[in-house]
């Protein structure tokens, strides 16, 4: 059975993409969260990750140190990681390696942090600029592809790697185009984050820097997570 | 055919990567070069990128926006794009998304500027760190999978995705362990790395972003381009 690395579920926004994809798909594994170590993890978890970053898969012998990388293994194991159409999957494969590479000022200015809300004083020129482009990219692909999810009927991969934008919409009140606010409430909605998001909340470990860094970014206006 | 939207020679190191595969791979295509406004391109770009980035892949009325976008797009379509090996495919895919999404040091501090040579002062403590998983990276594949490639004997997508760095090593004289050094130099001797080195120093076009970026990270020992 697959074994997947994850670290906490409140920040750890790239171990929820292959995290989501798994669980929508019904497709069995074994999690192991790690906590983050206070300061930095590497050390940790290079003890099951040749890069010390999660989430890291561990098929058998093989094991898969990036998230589009663990996506790509999958895809070649199970059916609808990518959507059928190929167009779709042409789209869907270029939206989210951009995330992958990209909204640097998203994911700067509102750091996954899922039981708390905060209150941006400001929105900064780059994160606008970020927030347009999302606008665009998901309206283009709801609309091109039929809905309700980014490439047509079904969950697949990139609305994996948009998973953890929709709790960032959601901790600091983003606000979007109808079509693409829609979205981020359907993503909200799905069992699968609810369940991450129930976990994440009984957490009681709290990382300074993670921490710190959301606190950096605004006023917090509600704390949901489970006391220390 | 495929149109490949790409930027100057000279500094594009997204652009090389398709570039590079698809002439390895010998697939045909039709290049479409749109030099760097000054400041920022991406109304110009705007015209063929829905991100005012470069490069991208045309395919009749399928627009891929983004590298590891059109690698996948191709793997779809041409054999050789990602080793035939499981193994070799898995790690291979994990590599070029570490790259894709990565190194970011090594982007900062070595921007890509195939003509000239400089003088690094200093290696700062991320691009040591960086130049030390590289290595660590590059050595692995070439040693498990046998080389001379990084996973295998063929050249593939996870070598198209690390040709720039083989230009910033001869840039900046960065020193890597034996294996990685004489890897790095044996794409250099390409004949498409050639080409693209050969049109790159021929072009007159200087962005004054680029070339301040490498002026900055040190002192210019060589400049081969052609006169402006």
């Amino acid at each position: 059975m697959y074994q997947l690395y994850i670290a906490n579920k409140n920040y750890s926004s790239w171990s929820l993409r292959p995290w989501v994809l798994l669980r929508e798909l019904a497709i069995p594994f074994e999690e192991r969260l790690v906590p983050f170590a206070n300061g930095s993890s590497y050390e940790t978890f290079r003890a099951f990750s040749p890069t010390g970053q999660v989430p890291c898969l561990h098929d058998g012998g093989t094991v898969l140190w990036n998230s589009l990388g663990i996506i790509e293994y999958l895809a070649e194991h199970h059916v609808g990681v990518w959507p059928a159409d190929v167009a779709a999957r042409a789209w869907a494969r270029c939206a989210a390696a951009e995330m992958h590479a990209g909204f640097f000022a998203l994911r700067q200015h509102c750091p996954m942090n899922c039981g708390v809300r905060v209150n941006l004083e400001t929105i900064p020129e780059a994160l606008q600029r970020d927030l347009a482009r999302l606008d665009a990219l998901w309206s283009e692909g709801l609309e091109r592809f039929g809905g309700p999810f980014l490439a047509g009927s079904a969950f697949s991969a990139v609305d994996a790697f948009f998973a953890p934008v929709a709790f960032r919409v959601q901790t600091y009140g983003l606000t979007l185009g109808a079509p693409a606010q829609a979205y981020a409430a359907r993503l909200l909605a799905l069992p699968s984050l609810q369940r991450w998001q129930d976990e994440a909340l009984r957490e009681t470990w709290r990382e300074p820097g993670h921490e710190e860094e959301t606190r950096n970014v605004g006023t917090w206006l509600e704390d949901k997570r489970a006391a220390t």
